[in-house]
C-alpha cells in the first residue's frame, strides 16, 4: 500500500458552482454524456481484454522459452539446466520486483483489497495511478512468468480498474484532456461506477468468464449497487469476452509465438464425470470441509506474516523487499526442480487401452506425462507434471479427465504440502501477485488426493479423479475467500461443466460456512490489517443501544462562520486534520442557522486561488463565483492526496482579507437528531455512502411529512 | 390485484416496547434465531422444489392423457377427437378460473409485478395469504393443464414468495403458532429478505436453474440488496436444484405416471451448434433486434388490453370473467387443433441419413415429428408437431439440433401470428398466467425462421437452427422483461450450452436497447397499471431543481400531542386516512418539540385494546407497558387490510379518557431540513426504505458530526 486513506465523497455537493454548472450543461451534453457512459464501458471492456491478452502471451511465451531451454539443457546435464532454470526464473522476478519497489509501489499484492475500500468509500493513495496500471502489467508478467507461486487473476481485477479509472478522468493525473467534453466525471460517484466496470471486466479477462465477472463486482468487490449499473457491467463483461475470443481466434494461427493450449475456456472437463451418486456426497463434504481448514488458516498464516513483514522486515526499506522476493524466487525454483528429481519415474500407462494418452509428452508441448529424470522413454514423473510447468498447464493436468491413476497419494501429498508452504511465504512480497490460481492448485491437489481414495474404494463408481480435483479448488477458494455465488459461476465458466453445479454449491457452503467459523475472508483481513477501514453493511449489534450523540461524545465542533478572515482558515486548517467544517451564519430574523458543510479539500482551492478574496466582510454576490472558478476546479484527481495547507502561500495582506462561504458549501448535508439511535445513523451512512453527518437538537416543528405518494409525479 | 395497496415499514421502530421486547431476548434466543433463518431458508427451498414438482407432475399428467386419449379417438373420428380435446381443455380451465375468481382473487396473473411491489415496499392487499399460495398451484395446474398460451414458471416465482411469507410468519393470518419461537420475523424488514429467498427458489423451480434464480431475484425483483442476504439466497436455490433433481430421478423409475420427456435441463441443447463465424453475428443482431420490436409491442399490446378489461369487462364480475376465460380455451383448442388439420403433411426424412430420428414419432412418446392428419404413415404434420403439443414439448421440438428442414417457413410464420395473438389475448384474464414460456415459444419460432434462411443462404457454416431458436427466445424474453444477466444465466442453464453465451449476451444487449426505446418492461408496465406505486432507484432529474418543502408545499400537517384525548384520536383518524402522524411534546424547558412518529395502524391496537387508557391527562410509567403488551401485538400480517377504524368500538366514558403515547411512538424518525433537494430526499426514502420523513427547519447549531472513524469500532 502506499500510505494513507481518505474518505471519497459520493453524496452530490449541491452549491451554486455546480448547480451552474448543471444548468449550463445543454441537452446536447446531456445526451452526449449518456452516450459517453457507454462507450467508457465499452472501452474498459476492449482496455482490460487487451491488457489481459498482453499478461498472457508474454507469461507464456517466457515460461515457454523458459521450459523448452531448461529442457533442452537438460538432455546433457541437470545442474546446468538447474542454473538456467534459476536465472531465468531470477531474471524475471527481479524486473518485477524491481518495478514495484522503484516506480509503482501501490501495484504491489493483489489490490483487490484497495480496490474493495475505493468501493466502499475509502480511498488508498496511490493504487488508481497511471504507473500503478503499468506497474501492474509488466510486474504481473515478472512475477508470473518467473514461476513464483502466485497468479495473475488478482491483478487483472485491479489493472480492470486502474484502466476505468484513468479513462473516466480523461487521462493520467499529469497528463490529461481539459476540456468538459471529454472528462465529464467528475464526481466520487460515477467514478465508482466505472471502477466496478473495471472490476468485472478484470475478472471476466482473467477466467474468459463474463457471468462470473459481473457476479464478483458485485458480490465480492463493491459495497453499494444498482441494477442499470448491472446492465453496463454485463456489457463491459461482453466486451472482453468478445475481445478475449477474438484475440484467441488470431494467437491460434500461430501469429504469437508460444501459446498455451487451453482454449476459450481455460480448464476445459467436460469430458469428464457425467453423474453422481449419493454415495459420493460424502467425500465431497469432506473436501468442502478440508477446503474451509486449509482457507481459514490460509488466511490466518498470511495474515501473520503479512503484518510481521509490514512491521518489522519492509520497514528496512526496498533493498530488503528485492532480496526477499529474490531468496524466495530462488527457494522456488530449488523446489520445483529439485523435488522431481527425488521422485522414481512410473511406467506410462498401457497406451492401447487409452488410445487418447500421449505417454510421455512429446518435447515442446505441454500435456500431461513429462517425462523429466527418468530412466527409460516410456516412464513420466508425476510430481514434474504438475511442479515443473506453469501454473495453468499444471492445473490442466489436474483437472484433466480419464487419467486414473496418473499421480500417486505421496506426490499429491509433497507437493499440496511444498506449494502450500511457497503461496503463503510469498503471499505478501513486494510483487503483483494473484491467490486465485495457487488457491485452485492448492485445492485440486487435495481434491484429486480425496478422488484417488474414491476411486479405490467405491470402485464400482463412474468417478472422475478430475471432478474431485476441481471440487478441491472450489473449497479451498471458498475457504479462504468466501465467495459464493461468484465462485461457483466461475468455476462452471472456467470448466465448461455445468452439471457440476449442485456439487460445487454443496462444497462452497461447507468451506465457506467451515472457514468463517474461523475467521474473515482473506480480502476483509487483508484490508484491516492495511488500515483501510471497511464499513460493513451492517451495524454491530451494540450500536441499537447507542445514540449518535454517544459516537461523537467528546467533539469540540470546530467551525465556521459564513464570511471567514483568510488568516482564521489557516489556522484551523493548520490545528486540526479534520476533513469537513460545519458553516454557521444568520437567518431572516438573525438567529443563528447551519447553512452547510465546507470540505478542507474545497478551502485549499479557494486559498490556493486566492479569486475569492474580498476586503470586505459582507456576502458577496454568488453569480460572480461562476466566472472565477468553473465545477472541474474543485475535483480531486482519484486516489492523489491532492493539495495540502503547506502548499498555499500566501502574503500578509492576502491573509487580512475575507471570504464568503456560501457558493462554495453544500448547502445540505444529512442530519440526525441527537437521540436517533447509532444503528439507524450508520444504516443512513453506510447505505448513501455519506462521509459527514451533522448531529443536531432535536426539531421544534414539522413542517411537512414526505410519503411514497409524495415522491411519485407521473409525467 | 385484490383491491388496495399500502406501504411497507422497513424501518425498526424502535419505541419503548420494541426495546424491552430485544433486552428480554436471551443469548440462547438470538442464536436458536441465527439458525431459525437457515431452517426456514432450507424450508422455502424444499417447499417451493416440492411445490414445483406437483404442478409439473400434474400438468404433465393432464396434458399426457389428454392427448393420449385425443390421438386415440382421432383415429376414429377427428371431429369426435376434437370435442374430447376441447371438453378437456375446457374443464382443467373452468377449475382454474373458478378457484381463482371465486376463492383466490390474488391468485390471478402472473404476481411477478405485485411481489415486485412487495419488495421495493408497497403491499398489495392479498398478495402473500394462504389461500392465494392454493389457489395459484392448482389455478396454474388448470390454466396450463388447459393449453392455453401461458406458462407456469411466473406463478411459481409468486408460488414461492407465498411459501416464504407463510413460513415466516408461522403460518397464515387466521391459523398460525402463537409462541414468538416459532414466528420470530415480526418486522418487515426481515419478512422482505424471506420472500426474496422465495423467489430465488420459485426460478430455481421453474427453470431447475439455480443460479439463474439468484440473479433473477437480484435483477429483477428486490430492490434492496445484501451480500450477506445473497449467501442465503444462494443456499435456498441449492437446496430446490438438490430437492428437484432427487424427486426427479425418483420420477425416472417410472413411479410418476406421464412424466414429459425433459431431464433436469428442461431443453438441453448440447449437442447444437459449437461454432459460429463472424458472418453469422448479422442474422444474430437481426434476431436482437426483432426481439426488441415483438417484445415491446407484446408490453404495448398487453397493456391496452388489460387496462380495457381492468376498466370495462371485469368492472362486470365473476361471470364475465369466467366467460371471457372459457371462450378463449375454446378459441385456443380450434385453432391449435384446426390449424393442423389445413396444413399439408411433409414426408419424413430419409432415415439412413438421420438414423437418431424417428419419424413419425411412435404413439405415446413426445418428441418430433407428430403424425397428425397424414395421409400415409411416412409423413410428418410439422404444424402439428409445433400446435398440437404441450408447450415445453413444443419448444424442446423448436430448439432440437440436427433437425433440419423440419419445418417449413410457412408452418413457422402460422403459428407465429397465432400463437402471438392468442399470447397477448390470454395475458390479463383471470388465470394465474406466466411469460416465460410463451415468450420463449414466440421468440424461438421466429428464431428458428431465421435459421431456416440462414441455413439457406450461407449454405457452407456449420449453422444450427436449434441454436437460433434459443437465441431467438432469448431476444424475446430480452425486449419484453428487459432482464439482462438473470435472463442469461437462466438460458444457459436450461440449455446446457455455455459456449452460447457470448452469442445470448448480444442479442440480449441489443433486443433490450431495442425495447428500451419504446416503452417500459413488461413488469414494471403492469405494476403502473395496477396502480402499484414502485419508486425506481434514482430520482427524476427534475427534482434536482426541487426543495423538500415543494413536495410537501399544500400541506396541513395533522399532529397529536403526547397526551391525547380518546376521542380526539378517534376523530383525527376518522377525517383523513394518513398513516403517520408527528407527535409533539415538550422539552425540559417547556419548549416544543418533536418526539417522535405515530403509525395509523398502532393507534388502532391501541383503540382495540384499550389497555392503555388513562383518566388522567400525565405521563404514564413506561415500564408498565411491557406488562400490557407485547410487541408482536403491534405486528400486522402480512397482506392483509388489517384492523380499521370501523372495528373500534368505544363507550362514551372511554372516549372521555386520554392516552400517553409516548412508549409507542417511533422516536426517531428520519428528518431532512426543509430545503434539502428532493433528489436527495428521495435518495434518502428510496435507499432506507422509509415510508415517513419529516420535514423540518434548518437547525440552529451542530452538536456533533459523524465520519467514518466514528462508526468504525475496533474490537
Ligand atoms: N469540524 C469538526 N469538528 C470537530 N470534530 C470533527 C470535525 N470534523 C471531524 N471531526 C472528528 O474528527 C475525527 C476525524 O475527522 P476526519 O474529518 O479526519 O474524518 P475521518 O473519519 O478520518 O474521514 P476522512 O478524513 O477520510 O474524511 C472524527 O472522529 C470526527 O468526528
Ligand atoms: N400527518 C399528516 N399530516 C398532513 N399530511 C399528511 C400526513 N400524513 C400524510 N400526509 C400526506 O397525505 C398524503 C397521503 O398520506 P399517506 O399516509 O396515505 O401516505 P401514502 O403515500 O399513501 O403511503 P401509505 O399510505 O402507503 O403509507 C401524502 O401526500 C402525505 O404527504
Ligand atoms: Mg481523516
Ligand atoms: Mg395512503
Amino acid at each position: 500500500g502506499g500510505g494513507g486513506a481518505e474518505s471519497l465523497d459520493y453524496e452530490v455537493i449541491e452549491n451554486y458552482a455546480y448547480r451552474e454548472a448543471q444548468a449550463k450543461r445543454s441537452k446536447l451534453f446531456n445526451w452526449y454524456y449518456a452516450m459517453l457512459k457507454w462507450l467508457i464501458a465499452l472501452l474498459i471492456g476492449v482496455g482490460t481484454a487487451l491488457a489481459a491478452v498482453f499478461i498472457n502471451l508474454a507469461v507464456e511465451n517466457f515460461s515457454g522459452w523458459k521450459y523448452a531451454v531448461t529442457f533442452s539443457i537438460i538432455q546433457h546435464s541437470y545442474f546446468l539446466g538447474f542454473v538456467v532454470y534459476a536465472l531465468f526464473n531470477l531474471a524475471l522476478v527481479l524486473t518485477s520486483v524491481f518495478t514495484v519497489t522503484q516506480f509503482a509501489p501501490a501495484a504491489a499484492g493483489s489490490g483487490i483489497p484497495e480496490i474493495k475500500g475505493y468501493l466502499n468509500g475509502v480511498d488508498t493513495h496511490g493504487i488508481l495511478l497511471f504507473r500503478t496500471l503499468i506497474g501492474k502489467v509488466f510486474g504481473s508478467i515478472g512475477s508470473v512468468g518467473g514461476g513464483l507461486a502466485l497468479g495473475k487473476e488478482g491483478p487483472l481485477v485491479h489493472t480492470g480498474a486502474c484502466i476505468a479509472s484513468l479513462l473516466g478522468q480523461g487521462g493520467s493525473t499529469k497528463y490529461h484532456f481539459s476540456s468538459s467534453w471529454l472528462r465529464p466525471f467528475e464526481s466520487d460517484r460515477e467514478r465508482r461506477d466505472l471502477v466496478t466496470c473495471g472490476c468485472a471486466a478484470g475478472v471476466a479477462a482473467a477466467f474468459r468468464a463474463p457471468v462470473g465477472g459481473v457476479l464478483f463486482a458485485l458480490e465480492e468487490v463493491t459495497s453499494w449497487w444498482r441494477s442499470q449499473l448491472m446492465w453496463r457491467v454485463f456489457f463491459t463483461s461482453a466486451i472482453v469476452a468478445v475481445v478475449v475470443r477474438t484475440a484467441m481466434a488470431w494467437c491460434k494461427s500461430g501469429k504469437c509465438g508460444h501459446f498455451g493450449s487451453g482454449g476459450f475456456i481455460i480448464w476445459d472437463i467436460s469430458g469428464g464425470q457425467e453423474d453422481y451418486s449419493f454415495k459420493e456426497l460424502l467425500p465431497m463434504a469432506i473436501i468442502g470441509i478440508i477446503g474451509g481448514l486449509f482457507g481459514a488458516l490460509f488466511n490466518q498464516l498470511t495474515l501473520y506474516i503479512t503484518s510481521w513483514r509490514r512491521n518489522y522486515l519492509h520497514k528496512k526499506g526496498n533493498r530488503v523487499k528485492i532480496i526477499e522476493v529474490l531468496l524466495i524466487s530462488l527457494m522456488t525454483s530449488v523446489i520445483s526442480f529439485g523435488l522431481p528429481l527425488l521422485r522414481k519415474c512410473s511406467p506410462c500407462p498401457n497406451s492401447e487401452a487409452n488410445p487418447d494418452i500421449d505417454c510421455p509428452r512429446p518435447p515442446g508441448t505441454d500435456g500431461n506425462f513429462v517425462n523429466f529424470f527418468c530412466s527409460t522413454d516410456k516412464e513420466y514423473n508425476d510430481l514434474a507434471t504438475i511442479f515443473f510447468n506453469t501454473q495453468d498447464d499444471a492445473i490442466r493436468n489436474l483437472f484433466s479427465a480419464k487419467t486414473f491413476h496418473e499421480y500417486s497419494a505421496q506426490s499429491l501429498l509433497t507437493f499440496l504440502v511444498m506449494f502450500y508452504s511457497l503461496a503463503v511465504v510469498t503471499f505478501g512480497t513486494a510483487v503483483p501477485a494473484g491467490q486465485f490460481v495457487p488457491g485452485i492448485m492448492i485445492g485440486s491437489t487435495y481434491g484429486r488426493l480425496v478422488g484417488i481414495f474414491v476411486v479405490k474404494y467405491y470402485m464400482k463408481l463412474n468417478v472422475d479423479e478430475g471432478t474431485y480435483a476441481l471440487l478441491g479448488a472450489a473449497s479451498f477458494l471458498g475457504g479462504s475467500m468466501r465467495m459464493t455465488v461468484s465462485l461457483c459461476v466461475i468455476m462452471v465458466e472456467i470448466t465448461n461443466n455445468l452439471k457440476l453445479l449442485p456439487l460445487i454449491m454443496l462444497v462452497l457452503l461447507i468451506s465457506k460456512a467451515v472457514g468463517d467459523f474461523f475467521n474473515e475472508g482473506l480480502y476483509e483481513e487483508q484490508a484491516r490489517l492495511r488500515g483501510i477501514p471497511l464499513l460493513e453493511s451492517r451495524p454491530k449489534q451494540f450500536m441499537r443501544s447507542m445514540i449518535a450523540q454517544e459516537a461523537c461524545k467528546n467533539q469540540q465542533v470546530i467551525s465556521f462562520p459564513r464570511i471567514v478572515k483568510v488568516s482564521e482558515i489557516l489556522y484551523v486548517l493548520r490545528s486540526n486534520k479534520h476533513n469537513g467544517f460545519p458553516v454557521v451564519g444568520h437567518g431572516r430574523n438573525g438567529e443563528e442557522l447551519v447553512i452547510g458543510l465546507m470540505l478542507r479539500s474545497h478551502l485549499l482551492v479557494l486559498l490556493h486561488s486566492k479569486r475569492d478574496f474580498q476586503s470586505s466582510p459582507f456576502p458577496c454576490d454568488p453569480r460572480g463565483v461562476t466566472s472565477r472558478h468553473i465545477w472541474s476546479d474543485f475535483v480531486k484527481p482519484i486516489s492523489s492526496k491532492g493539495m495540502t495547507i503547506d502548499d498555499i502561500h500566501l502574503t500578509e495582506d492576502e491573509k487580512e482579507m475575507y471570504i464568503d462561504l456560501a457558493p462554495f458549501l453544500n448547502p445540505c448535508p444529512y442530519v440526525v437528531p441527537e437521540d436517533m439511535s447509532l444503528a439507524k445513523v450508520y444504516n443512513l451512512f453506510r447505505q448513501l455512502g455519506l462521509r459527514h453527518i451533522f448531529v443536531v437538537p432535536r426539531p421544534s416543528r414539522v413542517i411537512g411529512l414526505i410519503t411514497r405518494k409524495d415522491l411519485l409525479f407521473e409525467e
